[in-house]
């Protein structure tokens, strides 16, 4: 199943994609679709009594308001590599917040205080149940699916000090979408091996493949729920590839009006443009 | 105004402090009474209709579920120049999650994975209104009142990679309350000066003054809504003064049975025991 949430009339609903039509789950959006018990049965069952076209779609944040969004740092073992890095034996993890996430197709807010506004696209984990210290079996069924998440950050604001939130927890920054991906569509299943893609202005920035992950989605699952319970609706983003425009030469930054497209095959394509934020 | 969120027949009550009694405000909890306008004046003048003892309160989280937990790092000027140091130009921010929260008298679920279990008082900010990019009054406006938090840290996770974060955002390790107290009842009002200390096994830990904050808790306000709105309920640690464990020598950590004792004056104190939790 393909599973979205869309905005309709002022608020959000659940859908699921039909075709040309997306069809209405009966729940306001995927974190309440699920937080309840059966939900991909009930989601995969539901007739097409409301539906919605999918041509002019308005997506919001596949999750609007997660409890959690936990980011993991460099994960692609060749960009790891080709930096002459170490693998590290422990994922890297950074937060953001409900408040940073913006839909498939929204403009994304370049504030007036950065002058380093730069890209990372990434597969993200969106969570299905409730799970803490899950291992194995019981962390590759919290999987409800994958969507696509561009980690946009402020390079001057990451590296202002040693913690790099403030970078990344940006308001109205991140879009993330458009659709959750059930994992028996994939390619690999909870860990998949899917293309993904960034280009600027039609340029290809990053291109690599989710399969070369060195902590992949159920380790994350393991590691993290280890941490902190896991709820229905949290994300996980899964670390981006190489090609950032921080460690271009030159340098490479994004500016108001570029268009950004962020890809991962089989799931779908983050359509945004960059749009210079006034301050108050 | 001391106000506090109430668990009452397993639910919770925002409650305004009365004397001996806690006067109910119509609310669930302290973050649904900040998002309603006027909430200072109506909880002001709210009748006693409905009230619970003091003695015996089982205090929830101050806010049971902000949008944001955001924590700075060393703030204490003292503390900043005794280990050599310079002061920094930006404050140093990490997150933690709803689920990490505790009552302030909960037990502080020490988790078997660790063995550098620390303590970290801290004044904490209570967000009040909606805000972005708030400077100067609007900033001073936007703090609901103050609270205790024990920043609770799993040491050998904090340290595993270069970000905090995994040492920080245990589940349920965090107490936080048990009073918001309102700026206009400290001496200091929005920038409060107040005796701050901790001890364990009754012997004090830490002792320092919230006077010595580097950055204040109103320019801790207009940094992070620079960066990211603040919504009602949200929590702002502002770091913890010297004593950790961790700075000890010999270093000493937290295990199971132990009484750890947080306190501000004019606030209230968090008193909790360690309970080792065992992993599933």
């Amino acid at each position: 199943m393909k599973l979205a949430t869309l905005r309709v009339n002022g608020s959000t609903r659940a859908v699921r994609l039909d075709g040309d039509r997306l069809v209405d789950l009966g729940a306001t959006d995927l974190g309440e679709l699920f937080s309840r018990d059966g939900w991909a049965e009930r989601a995969a069952a539901a007739d097409a009594l409301r539906t919605y076209p999918v041509e002019g779609a308005d997506f919001a944040p596949v999750v609007p308001r997660p409890s959690k969004v936990v980011c993991v740092g460099l994960n692609y073992k060749n960009h790891i590599q080709e930096m002459g890095r170490d693998l590290p034996q422990y994922p890297t993890l950074f937060a953001k917040f409900a408040d940073c996430l913006i839909g498939a197709t929204d403009q994304i807010a370049r504030p007036e205080e950065t002058t380093e506004f730069d890209w990372e696209v990434e597969l993200a984990v969106v969570i299905g149940a409730p799970v803490r210290r899950a291992r194995g079996a019981q962390a590759e069924a919290a999987i409800a699916g994958f969507t696509v998440l561009n980690d946009i950050t402020c390079r001057d604001w990451q590296f202002r000090t040693r913690e790099w939130l403030q970078g990344k927890m940006w308001d109205s920054s991140t879009p993330v979408g458009p659709y959750v991906v059930t994992p028996d569509e994939l390619p690999g299943g909870v860990r998949p091996r899917l293309d993904v893609k960034l280009s600027v202005g039609g340029a290809v920035m990053q291109h690599d493949n989710t399969g070369d992950l060195l902590f992949d989605p159920v380790s994350l699952v393991e590691y993290i729920s280890t941490v902190v319970r896991l709820n229905p609706g949290d994300i996980i983003a899964t670390g981006t590839p190489g090609g950032v425009g921080h460690a271009r030469d030159p340098k490479r930054y994004l500016t108001g009006g570029e268009r950004v497209v962020s890809e991962i095959q089989g799931i779908g394509r983050l359509d945004n443009t960059v749009a210079e934020e006034g301050t108050a």
